[in-house]
């Protein structure tokens, strides 16, 4: 991050806002929401798990850009002041053993229970969408107000300690002729997954059907679209259920947390 | 690191034989060996410590960017196949209670004593010395044969768990008309400290005298010559000294680790 990239007031008002407005029972997918403020994904571990999993995220950079990690126990972060991680993203998840057992909207009881958490805050694509659009590449599920299709994919990630598991991937339909700057432009955030790692051919990732994405939603694909394919920080998720992780609590995919930060100050050259 | 950028047969042979150098007893510092692949600094300490640890390179990442996590108690690195990290460094430092206890050339003995040791490999400016020399930038401590002089700053980086300590910069006298350029060409390598943190005035930095570098050795600066800092891998020995960590073993500064991977892999656009 530059830290020296700040966002105006009037953007950090708007995120505060948002926060707000999820913290007051909004239950949908966050793309698109306070434009131009870095979204995060969520993932918080036991403290005993807290430091394979941080391997797994410095070995597996392009899915698990980690922005953040807080102090054991803690639901604060340095993206975003006065923010409180276990209210202020739309939807939770709770894992057990690694089996996806709960959805919830508020996290605070929950994290009573579990006063070690260590919790990781990790980049997402949504940061290069915005100057993607203003390039004039359509973002499908932004125009079709969905959440991004998200698909577990044949790559595995390089494991770390008792971490291993697939690579997830979001997916945005990019017109033929615009993927050379669809490339580029995200190729400058390499701190929030930056290119995409495969264009075209869902196959040789392993995904059958792209109208049935193991998470967010499936979009149109126009005649002249090729789909193109991001590492997406759900990875952990993916991660925490190969591994049966005794407990976590992630965001749900698509429900980011939103922060004070600009996207700007993930921009790179 | 761009895993699809590798090195030759012929830059692999001559980094084996540059670490078959040092391990038959090479003692100098490593700068200009084996041009054009990846050197690292090197840190290993008590597996108790490296949560705290990885989570001080993540949060000061332009002074402690992690290329490698060995698993706990190995010597081996992805980084260069076959290599020993025991015996493959110039020289070591042995840490007790955070003091300096001695410095070694083969760790091997020590090593076998602390057998949960878990190591890290972290980025080196000299990764763009080549690129910059290959500009026409004179890279004084080469051209002079002698270690690049590093300094203890003023600025602390941002503390984690119970490792605390200041910024340590390299420093490399740059032609003032040359600067933009050692901004530009270094700014490419973000994974390995990227552009300079400060150009010029030293006193800002709380570095007193030029000529009485911390680590390393002092560099003639000549008339039209301003002094340019990068941040610098011996910031973790740093914090090892400031945070009294009870044992660590690292390499000694300037004598690096020298690996298989190409310079080029850590270029960015």
């Amino acid at each position: 991050m530059n830290p020296y990239i700040k966002a105006s007031e009037a953007a950090i008002a708007q995120a505060r806002a948002a926060r707000d407005t999820i913290r007051n029972g909004f239950d949908r997918p966050t793309a698109g929401m306070a434009p131009g403020m870095t979204q995060c994904n969520m993932i918080s571990l036991p403290r005993d798990w807290a430091f394979d999993f941080l391997l797994y995220a410095q070995r597996n950079p392009r899915s698990c850009p980690v922005l953040d990690v807080c102090e054991a126990g803690s639901y604060r972060t340095v993206l975003a002041e006065g923010a409180d991680l276990r209210t202020d993203i739309p939807r939770y998840r709770i894992w057990r053993q690694g089996e996806l057992a709960d959805e919830i909207t508020d996290a605070t009881a929950i994290w009573a229970e579990h006063p070690d958490l260590v919790t990781f805050l990790i980049g997402c694509s949504f940061t290069f969408e915005t100057p993607m659009r203003e390039a004039g590449i359509d973002i499908r599920h932004i125009t079709d107000n969905c959440n991004v299709p998200m698909y577990r994919t044949n790559r595995l990630c390089r494991p770390a300690g008792r971490l291993q598991g697939e690579l997830v991937v979001s997916m945005r339909p990019v017109a033929a002729h615009r993927i050379p700057d669809a490339v580029t432009i995200s190729g400058r955030f390499p701190a929030v997954h930056g290119a995409p790692v495969h264009v075209g051919d869902p196959h040789s990732l392993g995904i059958a059907d792209l109208m049935q994405p193991d998470f967010g939603d499936p979009v149109r694909i126009e005649e002249g679209e090729v789909p193109v394919f991001w590492a997406c920080g759900v990875t952990p998720q993916a991660a925490v259920m190969k591994s049966g992780v005794p407990f976590a609590i992630s965001h749900a995919p698509g429900h980011m947390f939103i922060t004070d930060v600009p996207d700007s100050a993930w921009q790179e050259g």
